[in-house]
């Protein structure tokens, strides 16, 4: 198969699936449709192997997780999501990993309702980058430089499962930099495993067997919150995607408008699976962890009142962990102490 | 600097210059007003250091030709550009490198009025992708599937230039995986070349030295015809841009079209520099070569008379190339005789 025909096969389930698609993917460029009284929204996120995701990842979960991770940058604007376009560099072509990548990503992107409208397949180093584009109502999309003093900050969710998943992975001692992908002439060299029995290994993905599933869920497929987002659109002063850890994306809001944060430590949500596992780290994985992809979002406290309960019918949790202040700074209580913390964001795995 | 204040300091010239952004770079995700009465396009094209360039492509050309191959698919779709995003891969920070590159992007940008509006910088081997999205009424997009028998083939412009310079630049025997960009360890082990010698062949560009300028620009910097596009979308029937070469992207029209084509040889338009050089494989260049970024547009007869004054007006030969045929496949007229031409595109050029 040639550049062309490897596209149409593998991605062709993928281009069906939502609203306002005149052209799809096959010409110079996609032709589509937003409706008026609507404003586009547009992100883009590139995944390197062995940088945004351990080298073990399954295909699946790859083709998931970059399409997870463009659709929570939506759901943190309000929007709903429509459509987006796919750039993939791959070492070589290989039908096995293209059929669980496209079949990751359509999984994802059959939930949500969105359109491949346009890619490009280029050979390299495995690269995946995806833009996508949403459409929201003026009066929703909810930034990050709206916060004012006495904002309630809230997180959709818990915090923290995919940081521990993460961090029981690495303890298994599998190289992190190794990819399931095959290894070309250059990548291979010097990584001192025998393909044969990397191989192995990785079919078997022995060191995912004993993580807690439901943490190495919130790792491999996080779920971004688009139904969320867009409720939360009608009352959200301002609101962020939690990718690179709570503190360091909540200080982009902080600074954008130009406020400050006191953040209570006993509040921040944990799942059921992380509480039973009771990493000593909890706080730090909660604060500095990435891959949450939880939504923080900002309200006045009646309208917290009025989100919640919406949030709950959905199955999402909302949770009050703090307050905006006019006093600029990242603080943290804990019982009757406060102290400020940093608000540095996730290091990629390999500089953790 | 940090990723965040890199991105800010070397693309925040690139974010003004567009009608439209109600909020740019440095949220979540851009918002975008698109206009009553307009559709939206969009398009997505990557960037391989080593393949779509060679190695010692300068910053400042790598960054115009990024967003140059993105606007001209634009371009063959009649639409008039607006907005991009950026995903950037890169080796490791190197503010020349950015710098140059940065400016390369601005200058393409200024020229058609583009704004940045969304990013991503990661870490890994040199990569860029661009999504460029633009806007064209509803009776003006040109697709690929409206080409009908006995439509004039037309091409902008010439062909060749930009695969003779490259040939030229292959023949120079400056190893054409070498980047420009500094080396890491895992990439310079095996070049074979000491960094120092390197950096002093690529500071003055030596190789580039004997090639014509007009043909080198052609490879370097190319100029999508963006408003040619615009203007042919009143007439076009079907169109597409030449990025892979002549035979293998109309070859993409003729089988969404369901149509095939009649080529006359001697009327594949040359330039003066490409007439000069009269390379021995001339008819392989610009039926074969890459890198044209001319658009290729199918035209009722009594359209081309209206339409070839008004692209001459803007400085943009529009020429008869040939013709649509009911008889499917490709066939190429050399004086008296006729002979079918294998649609292969463009290969890039380390497997040439």
């Amino acid at each position: 198969m040639d550049e062309f025909q490897l596209i149409r096969h593998y991605f062709a389930g993928l281009t069906a699936g939502s609203e306002g698609v005149l052209l799809g993917i096959g010409d110079d460029a996609a032709l589509l449709s937003v409706p008026a009284g609507h404003e586009l929204v547009v992100t883009t996120d590139t995944l390197v192997a062995g940088r945004h995701f351990p080298g073990q990842t399954r295909p699946f979960d790859i083709g998931w997780k970059a399409l997870a991770v463009n659709l929570s940058d939506l759901a943190a604007m309000g929007a709903t999501p429509r459509w987006f376009t796919l750039a993939l560099t791959l070492p070589e072509q290989n039908a096995d990993w293209l059929a669980g990548f496209s079949e990751g990503l359509k999984a994802l992107a059959d939930l949500h309702g969105v359109a491949l409208v346009g890619g490009d397949t280029t050979r390299g180093p495995l690269a995946i980058t995806i833009t996508a584009m949403g459409l929201v109502q003026p009066d929703r999309a909810m930034r990050r430089d709206g916060a004012v003093q006495g904002n309630l900050i809230c997180v959709t969710g818990t915090l923290g499962d995919a940081a521990l998943a993460l961090q029981q992975l690495l303890a298994t001692g599998l190289p992190s930099s190794l990819s399931s992908f095959p290894r070309g002439r250059e990548s291979s060299s010097g990584s001192g495993v025998q393909a044969s029995k990397l191989d192995s290994r990785l079919r078997g993905n022995d060191s995912q067997a004993h993580i807690d599933p439901a943490l190495l869920q919130r790792l491999n497929r996080p779920r971004p919150r688009a139904e969320a987002g867009q409720i939360l659109g009608e009352w959200g002063m301002a609101a962020i995607d939690l990718s690179d850890g709570l503190a360091g994306d909540l200080n982009h809001i902080l600074i954008a408008s130009q406020v400050g944060a006191e953040l209570r430590a006993e509040t921040l949500p944990q799942s059921t699976a992380f509480a039973r596992a009771a990493p000593a780290d909890a706080l730090a994985l909660q604060l500095h962890g990435g891959d949450d992809y939880e939504l923080c979002v900002c309200l006045r406290g009646e309208d917290f009142q009025a989100a919640e309960p919406k949030l709950a019918a959905l199955g999402v949790p909302l949770t009050r962990i703090g307050v905006i202040t006019a006093e600029p700074g990242l603080r943290l209580r804990e019982g009757a102490t406060v102290r400020a913390i940093e608000p540095r964001g996730y290091q990629h795995f390999e500089a953790a």
